[in-house]
C-alpha cells in the first residue's frame, strides 16, 4: 500500500497543471467572450488554439489505455491527470480528452471494424471531428436503462432506426459527425440483450437535431445537449458494434472509465471552487472581520477539505480496482463513486458560492455554472438511487444470495 | 390559539387560487414564448392581460396594510395569499404584489411627502410603473451592510451621488422609473446613523445600467437584476426618505414584511414543487414499478411534506408576532424563517428534479429555475450565516447581556 | 389563526412551571440519590411526595380529556403543559400524566366496564398502583404490528394466554398491578381484526417479569422496561376490550393522543437541553473566548432554537387537527410529529453535549440519559421509516388512488 | 500509487482476523457475565486467558514501531490491523494493543530513563500492569490543552503535585499502577511551554480515585474512566519525563499514533456494525418482505458501505503521511480523520440501532454500547470542532501566512 503517486504519474500532473496554468485557466474569460460574440453554436477559436498547443506538447489523448494510440496509462494513473484538467471547463477539450468522445473513442478502439476506424476513430483522435451517444430518451424513465424503446430494425443490409433521444451531447456542435446509437434491436431477448448499439452518421437523411436542451438556464453553447429525433434512418448492418443485443455489455466497459474521468473532473472542480472560497474568505472583510473568522465558514472550509481528500481517495481506489481486479468486481466501488464525487463537488461549491455571496450565482465568477454541471451527473448516467439500490445490494450479498435481492 | 385560517382570509385563499388556476398557470408558457420571441428586455403582454384581469376581480395590491389603498390585511392574513401568489414566477406581478415595488411602496405610504406618493405611489399602486432598491454594492462583504460606500453629498438644494449598486432587480425593465438608493451619507455617524434612502428617478443624468446579473444563466429577463452605476447624479434634497442616516430605520421595516412575503413564496414554490414530484412518481416505470415506490423516494416525498409543513407554520407565527408585538421583538423568528425557507425550499425542488431526471434540470419544468431563484434568497437580504448569528445572540441573551455578545 | 395561548392555558402552564421550578427539578438529585442507595426497583419516597404535593395543588391527571375525571383538556390545551413537565424526568409522575398509565387509563375510561373502572381505572387515577401495556415482542419485527404473535385463545369463559413480551415499559415497578395486553385472538380474520386488548392482572398465575431490558445502559429504573413471559395465563372473558379483534381500533385512538405527549415532552427536554447549551457556553472559556464566541457554536445555538420552534408548531398543530377533524384525518400530520420530535431532541441534546465536553456524557449531567431516552422513541411507537412511508403514500393519495399504494 | 495490503500486512490481517473469529468474538458474552456475576472492578479471567494465547501466538505488542520490542510496524502497516482487533471491545487488551498503555508504553520508550523503563514499561510490555494518562479536568473547557491547572512544584529533589484529574481511563483497574500526568510546572513560560508530564505512581500518598464517570449509562468496568484527586503528591524529580515544559511536544508526539489506532478501531466497529444491520435486514420481514427491501433500508446500507470505505482510505492515507512526512506535517490530514472516523462509525452503527429495532438500544447487541463509546472520541483528544477549526486554518494558510490566522 502506497499512497504517493509514481514518478511517472507525478511528471505528468505537473505538465499537465503547467498547462493549465499558462493556457487553459487564462482562456476561459476569451471563451465566453467568442461564444457570446459570435454564433453560440460555432466552435471558438480559443479552443482549437489550445487544442494546437497541447498537441504540440505532446499532451494528447492522455485517456487512451491503448499504448500505440495514447499514453497506454492504467485508470489508477490517468485518474489525477483527469482531476487537473477537470478544473476547466476547457481543459477535457483542449488535451482531446473529453466526453462523449472519450468513451466513443475507446468503443471504436475495441470493437470498430478497420474501415470505422479509418473513418471515425483517426479523426476523432486528431480532434478534428466529434461524436455523440445517443442513450437517453425523454419518453421514459431512464433511469432503468432497459426502458429504452428507439427500435432498429433490420432490413436486408440495413438497420432502420426510428426513435427520439435526449440529453445526447455535443450532437449540437457543427464538428460532430457521428452518433453511437442504442437502441431495441431484440425485444424478444432476454432483458440485458435486447439492445444493441450501431453507427450512425450525423449527416444520414432522418437525423434531426430538434433542440438543445439548457441545463439550469445554461446552453453550454457550443457544444450543448441536444434532443434528436431518427426518423427512418438507414445505416448499413455492419455498423452494429460488437454484435446484436450486447449494447449493454458494451455500456459496461464504455462506462466504466467513463465514470472514474466524470469524477475526477468533479473532484477538479470541488478543488479549484475550495481554493476560490479560501481566497475569497481572506480578501473580504465583514463586520470587522475576514469573512474566514466568521461564525461556522472556518467549519465550511474545513469540510470541504476533508470530504474532497475522502472523494479523491475513494476514486482512485476504484480506478485501482478496475486495473487489477476488472469493472465487474468492482462494481460496488465504481457505484460509490458515482453517488460521491458529484455530491461533494456541489456541497463544495455551494459553500463557495455562499462565501462569495451575489457573485457567486451571477457569471463573474465559475461557481454556478459548475454547480449545474455537477448537478446534471447525479443524473447523467443513472441517478443516485439506482447507483445506491446496487451498492446496498452488493453488501447484502455477502449475506444472501443475490437472487433474493432482484428486483428494487 | 387556532390553527385555522379565518372565513375573511380563507375566502381570499379560494378566489386567488381559482384566478391562478384559471389564469396565471395556463400563462406560463405562453410568457416564456413571448420573452423568447420579443426583445428579451421589454414587458410581455401576456403579464399585462393578467394583470388587468387581476385588477377587475378586484384582486390587486392584497399587500398593502394601509385598508384604505389597499386591503387592509395583517402579515398574518396576507401570507398565505402570498404563498398561493409565488407558486408561480408571474404570480405576484398579476396581482400587483411583487418584490421590489411592495417594499417601495409600503416606503413610500410611510415616508413619501404628498408630491411624491403623487409621483411615484400613485402609478405603483396603478401597475404603471416599476421601482427598484438600490442597496448591495458589488465591492464589499453585503452581508455587513454597513460596509455600504455608495456616497450622496448634500451640495445646497441637491444631493450628488456617486456609487455602484448591483443585484437591483428590476433596473433592466424599461417599465422601472424609480429607484429607492440606500446610502453613505453621514460618515461621522453612528454605525447604523450613517446611510440615508434616498429617491432617484432612473431617467436622472448619470444613472446607467450597466448590465444584467445572469443567476446560474438565467436572465430572469424581462425583469432581471442589474449592476447600475451612479455617477455625479443629482436630485433635490428632498429626496431623502425620513430624514438623514435613517436608512437603516427604514430598512429595518421594509424588509420585516418583505420576508415574510419572500418566505411564502417560497413555500409556494415548494408545495408546488412537491405536488410535481408526487405526480411524476406515480406517472414514470422503472423496473417495473412507479418511481414512487422504489428505493427512499417515499422518505423523500415524506421529508419534503414535513419540511413545508414547519416552514409554513414557522413562517406564520412569524407574521403573527410581527403584527402583535412588532418586527423588533420578532427579530429572531423573522430571522428564521429566513433561513427556513429558502433552505427548505431548495430541498424539496432538489428532490423533485431528482425524481424528473434529465427533464428536472432543462426547462421543460420549472425546477432548475425555481431551484436558481431560492439560492438566491440565501443571499438576498443577508445570507443564512449573518440570520443564524444573531439567532443565536438573541438566544444567549436570555442568560447573559446582550453587550457581550457585540461582534461576531 | 392566532398563535397565541388562550388564557386558560396560558394560566396552566403558569402554575405547571411554578410547580417544575418550586419542586421538580430542586427533586432530581434527591431521586437519583434514592435510587443509588435503596433497592432500585422499590419507588423513591421524594417521588411520592411530588405526588402529593401536585394532587394538594390541583395539578393531577391534567392528561384526561373527560373534564369529571380530568382537567376537559383538548389535545391542544394540554400538549403545552405536557411539554412543561417533560422537560423534567420527574415531571410526569409527579403530576399523574406519565405514560403508559395516561393511555392505559384512557382505554378505561372508554372501553372498561364499571368493574373495572372501580377496580384499575380508581387506584390508577389516584396515582395508588400503576399499569403497563404489553404490545412489543422480541420475536418479531414489531414495525409491522400485525406481526404480533402472543396467543390469547378462548376457553369457555375464560382466555388463556401464551407468548413473550418486551419493551413493557413499568412492570418492573412493583406498584404495575395490571397490563393491558394485545395479542393474537382472531387469526382467520382480516390483517387488522386479528388482535385483541385484555385486562392482565400482574399477579396472575403465569405472568412472569423475566428481566430488565437497559436502555444505552441505563436502567430507568425503579419504573424501567421488561421482558414479560404470559405462560397459561387465565383471565376472565370479559377482560377483554372493546371486543374481539378491536386491539387496532384502540391503538390507534390511544396511541394518537399518547404520541402528542411524548412529543411535547420531547420538545420539553430539547428546550431545556437548548437552556444547558446556551448557559455553558457562555460559562466556559477556551482559546481566550467564551465557548459561545467560538467557530460554528453560535450556529448550533440557532438551529437548536429553529428546530424546536418548528417541532413545536408542527405538534401543536397536529394537536388542533385531532381536537377539530380527529386522529383519522389527522393521520399524516400525526405520523410527522413522531418523525419529528424525537429527532429534534437527539439534535438539539447530541449539540448540547458536545458543547459540555466529557462531562456531557457523564452523568454529571441529564444530557446523555435524555440522548438515550428520546433515541428510543425513534422505535418506540413504530420506527421513523414506517411513519415516513404512511406520510408519503398519504401523500401520493392526493394523486392516486390509496389502493395502487398498498405494501411498502 | 498502490491500494492492495503488502504480503507481510496482508499475513497478519489474516492471523488476527483468526485469532478474533476464535478467542475473542465467543469471549464477549462470557466476559459480561464475569463482570456482572463478580466484583465489576476487579479484573477477569476471561481476558488474561485472551491475553495469554494472543502472547502464545505472538501476537503480542503489534503496535510497538520499536522491532525489538515490537513488531516495528509503521503507522500505515499497523492501522488495518487496529481495525481488526478494535472490532470487539476485547479485542485490543487481548492482544495488549489497547488505549491508553498503547500511548504511555510509546512515551516510556522514547523518553523514559533505563530505571523507568524497568520499573514501568517491561511490566506494560508483558502485560502484567497497566497504567493511565492523566490530562483533562473538570474544573476547566479541556477543548484548550493549555487550560489546565493541575500543578507540580519543584521543591528540592521532588515534585509536589494538587490537582483534579477526571476522564482518567483505567485509574479504576486494580492492575493500574501508573500514571503519567500532565500538569502545569512553568506558568511563567510561553503557552505550549508551561506543562510538563511526569511519572505518578498509583500507589503514591495522595493519590485518591474519587469515582468512576459513565459514559451513557455505562461503567465501562473493570477499565473505566475515573475522576482522580491528587494532594500534595511527591515523586522524585527524575519522573518528570523528556524535560520541564515539554509536556505538550511529547502530547504531540504521543496522540498522533494513538489517534490512528482510535481511527482504525473505529471503523472496524462501524464495519461491525454495519454486518450486523445488513443480517438483521435480512433476518427479519415486515409487510411482508424481508427489512432490506423496504423503504430507505438498503440506501441505509449503501450509505454506510461508502462512508465507511472512505474513512478507512482517509485514515489509511494519513497513516502513510505520518510514516513518510511526520506527524507534524500531516497535522491536518491526523486532524481530518479524528473528525471523520468517530462520526461515520456513529452513523453507521445508529443506523444499525434503527435496523434492530428495540433490541438495539438494549443490551442484547453492542450497538448502543458501542454508540457510547464512539460519542466520547468526538471529545475524547480534542472536540470536532477544535479539529475543524485546525483544518480550516492549514488550508486558508496556503493562501495567507499563518499569523494573520491566530486565535479562534
Amino acid at each position: 500500500m502506497d499512497f504517493a503517486y509514481s514518478p511517472k504519474v507525478q511528471e505528468l500532473r505537473e505538465r499537465v497543471q503547467a498547462f493549465m496554468d499558462a493556457h487553459v485557466y487564462p482562456a476561459e474569460k476569451v471563451f465566453y467572450q467568442q461564444v457570446a460574440e459570435g454564433n453560440r453554436w460555432q466552435p471558438t477559436a480559443i479552443v482549437e488554439e489550445l487544442k494546437a498547443k497541447a498537441r504540440a506538447e505532446g499532451l494528447w489523448n492522455l485517456f487512451l489505455p491503448d499504448s500505440e494510440l495514447g499514453f497506454g496509462l492504467t485508470n489508477l494513473e490517468y485518474a489525477p491527470l483527469a482531476e487537473i484538467m477537470g478544473s476547466s471547463g476547457l481543459g477535457p477539450e483542449a488535451f482531446n480528452c473529453s466526453a462523449p468522445d472519450t468513451g466513443n473513442m475507446e468503443v471504436l478502439v475495441r470493437y470498430g471494424s478497420e474501415a470505422q476506424k479509418r473513418q471515425w476513430l483517426q479523426p476523432l483522435l486528431a480532434g478534428e471531428i466529434r461524436s455523440c451517444f445517443g442513450m437517453t430518451e425523454p419518453g421514459v424513465a431512464s433511469s432503468d436503462a432497459t426502458n429504452m424503446q428507439a427500435r432498429a430494425v433490420r432490413e436486408g443490409d440495413e438497420w432502420v432506426i426510428n426513435g427520439r433521444k435526449w440529453w445526447t451531447s455535443g450532437a449540437n456542435d457543427p464538428r460532430c459527425k457521428i452518433m453511437i446509437f442504442m437502441g431495441l434491436t431484440n425485444p424478444e431477448a432476454p432483458r440485458h440483450a435486447q439492445h444493441s448499439m450501431i453507427l450512425v452518421p450525423m449527416d444520414a437523411p432522418g437525423v434531426t437535431v430538434l433542440r438543445h436542451l439548457p441545463v439550469f438556464g445554461y446552453d453550454d453553447a457550443p457544444h450543448g445537449h441536444a434532443e434528436v429525433l431518427l426518423e427512418n434512418v438507414r445505416v448499413p448492418y455492419e455498423n452494429v458494434l460488437l454484435g446484436e443485443g450486447r449494447g449493454f455489455e458494451i455500456a459496461q466497459g464504455r462506462l466504466g472509465p467513463g465514470r472514474i474521468h466524470h469524477c475526477m473532473r468533479s473532484i477538479g472542480v470541488a478543488e479549484r471552487a475550495l481554493k476560490m472560497m479560501c481566497e475569497r474568505s481572506v480578501a473580504r472583510t465583514a463586520f470587522g472581520k475576514p469573512l474566514a473568522r466568521l461564525g461556522g465558514n472556518l467549519d465550511h472550509i474545513a469540510d470541504s477539505r476533508i470530504e474532497i481528500n475522502m472523494a479523491r481517495l475513494l476514486t482512485l481506489n476504484a480506478a485501482h480496482m478496475m486495473d487489477t481486479v476488472g469493472n465487474k468486481v468492482a462494481a460496488s466501488e465504481i457505484a460509490q463513486i458515482k453517488v460521491v464525487a458529484p455530491n461533494v463537488a456541489l456541497k463544495v461549491i455551494d459553500r463557495a458560492i455562499q462565501m462569495h455571496g451575489g457573485a457567486g450565482v451571477s457569471d463573474d465568477f465559475p461557481l454556478a455554472y459548475w454547480y449545474a454541471g455537477q448537478r446534471t451527473l447525479r443524473l447523467a448516467d443513472g441517478p443516485d438511487e439506482v447507483h445506491r439500490a446496487s451498492i446496498g445490494k452488493h453488501e447484502l450479498g455477502k449475506y444472501v444470495p443475490r437472487e433474493l435481492l432482484r428486483g428494487h
